[in-house]
């Protein structure tokens, strides 16, 4: 399949939602199959909090990683590249390419840091438009995305309603919930109160290891589902020798748990992670009391929405209440929910049912 | 009522489960009512996991801090001290008063800090037996515990058959869970990783603040239901204002989520949250393989358990497996399961239900 990687420079001051400015920044994405002469076979696809533009296929910046999605982006995928022209770009205040707190700031010379300015999932996609813009794309064929990337398609469907013909939300909410608005706080002062974090100036330096690993530990504990962790740790302990009665981790979960925390270094910038939790903190679709239906009176497209009846984070009710919402303006929609003990995250780790769907969906579609 | 606290010093080498040896050991406990001339009202209540001696009255050490269990113990109240002399004990290796890390090592005149032994459920239990003795209760009518607590009960009905009439087994599991030894290695890190830990030993000096608070912050995440937070902080913002768009909290949730974690500083000694947390990661009282129906074949007590529905962390079905071992061994058992939205720690925070079951069956037992 036709892959590519690029970056986009948008040159021209920003108003972003805070109401600061953005003098500039760029956007990585990557494509997959080509664009038609029409420019209306495109699909927007939107990452997931920690995700990157490398959606498919082999060969991005790190070498051989693979992408989040391969299953579902390829000839005769369910995103079928032979069809379309599928396009995955890091979003803004991310460290996969795009600008975000570890990239220079021309004023200083410097990485960002905390100065970079609050970003919002409606900054997210308006930055998104603009290289649809760049990209000669006046309307997506499709947007798609989960959790955190299906916040984005929401904001799609309501900021862009013309520019969107068929929308895909996966285990998303129609605003934040107070039990995540505590998580991400959590995670964040995780992060923050290592030394070595050091305001948010420690690119060059010692990186914040020891509070980037235990937010992950930390997170880990919420978003792995306790059946797997029981199935596949038990109460085993390492090396299945006796217990040695010590302080060190004494059991296999508690090691993979020390495992985990260990990955997370390196590998996704902390800064980034503080960034992109602060924008689903502040996603809520019906601040000040707006209804729903509200939202979503000129909603334009056709919408699949998937939810995991063991999401308990993103719980399938709140998905029927954005069903509801787009009935209630008459807008086509089709609210379909799995199973899958992986819960939250089901789409990627356990992506069978939805893809199936998503192929249904995408089949009515053309 | 008849309220006292007392210190005892246990003063003979110990040995505990790890095989290590205590030269002597403090155990700090509260009575309520009196000991009748047979001395066989006590009832032995076992505290939960950062409670103390101090499970009613005023009156403690501090001043008049209330109790944690007043609803249960008093006159007239489940526990009824017109009838029983109630026991409280702080538990070894806590710091309420009992031997732990924050307590002097008279071979180094100086507090243990993380050389204290690892201590485990059945070594609290043995001190508490040492206690039962030196008051001269050969055998209790009632042990009674909730989580921690309520594995300190099923310690003394496998220990101590012939020590225990009655037992109540409130929110616990025959041993821990997979997600409990993560979630516990987590809250552990959190504290050993603040640089101010200092390897346990920061008694005199700057206590692990910011690990301490963290650790409170993240346990607020995992033991408050999502209900509770929902009903109560929604995703307000901070005096109703506009988001600010900066890094600090911005929702009334996230503020109570700090102040969560102020607030557990300098009220429990971080070095006894580790070693007791430790103890919960041993509990498994079918370790090696033994049924459950085998490890209480020699019971010899009517045991009443209390389980919530909603208590994800120690689920009723687990309580279940107890309730079938018992039934297996044909010994006398009633399992109740009741609802709260607390789940887990509804017996404290809306215990009436759990009251009333067990003020029955004091009655019956009388």
């Amino acid at each position: 399949m036709n892959h590519v990687r690029k970056n986009l420079l948008f040159n021209s001051p920003t108003k972003l939602q805070s109401g600061k400015i953005l003098d500039s920044f760029d956007i990585a994405y990557e494509t997959y199959g080509n664009l038609n002469s029409a420019k209306d076979n495109a699909i927007l696809i939107c990452h997931g909090l920690t995700s990157d533009a490398h959606v498919a296929g082999e060969g991005d910046v790190t070498g051989s990683r693979k992408g989040w999605w391969e299953a579902a982006v390829g000839p005769d995928k369910p995103f079928d590249t032979n069809k379309y022209f599928v396009i995955c770009s890091n979003v803004l205040g991310g460290c996969g390419g795009s600008t975000g707190p570890s990239s220079i700031d021309v004023v200083g010379n410097a990485p960002y840091g905390l100065k970079f300015p609050v970003v919002t999932i409606s900054d997210m996609v308006n930055a998104q438009a603009r290289l649809a813009d760049r990209l000669g794309i006046d309307t997506f064929h499709t947007v798609v995305g989960g959790c955190f990337g299906g916040f984005q398609v929401l904001d799609w469907m309501i900021g862009y309603p013309a520019r969107i013909r068929n929308a895909i939300v996966i285990s998303a909410t129609p605003r934040t919930t107070t039990h995540n608005l505590g998580l991400w706080e959590v995670i964040r002062q995780a992060i923050m109160r290592d030394p070595d974090f050091n305001g948010g100036d420690y690119y060059g330096r010692k990186l914040p290891a020891s509070g980037m690993g235990l937010a992950q530990m930390f997170g880990i504990m919420i978003w792995m589902d306790r059946k797997v962790m029981h199935d596949r740790f038990g109460l085993k302990l390492i090396n299945d020798r006796e217990p040695s009665y010590t302080l060190e981790p004494e059991f296999q979960f508690q090691a993979f748990v020390h495992n985990i925390g260990k990955n997370a270094v390196g590998r996704f910038d902390p800064n980034s992670l503080i960034y992109l939790t602060k924008a689903m903190d502040y996603f809520d679709l019906t601040r000040g009391g707006t209804s729903l239906s509200e939202t979503f009176k000129n909603v334009a497209c056709r919408t699949l929405l998937i939810g995991y009846r063991k999401d308990w984070r993103y719980p399938p009710e709140e998905m029927a209440e954005i069903s509801e919402a787009l009935s209630a303006n008459r807008k086509p929609n089709e609210l379909r929910t799995l199973d899958s003990h992986f819960g939250h995250g089901a789409f990627m780790y356990d992506s069978e049912g939805a893809l199936e769907i998503i192929r249904e969906f995408m089949l009515s579609a053309e």
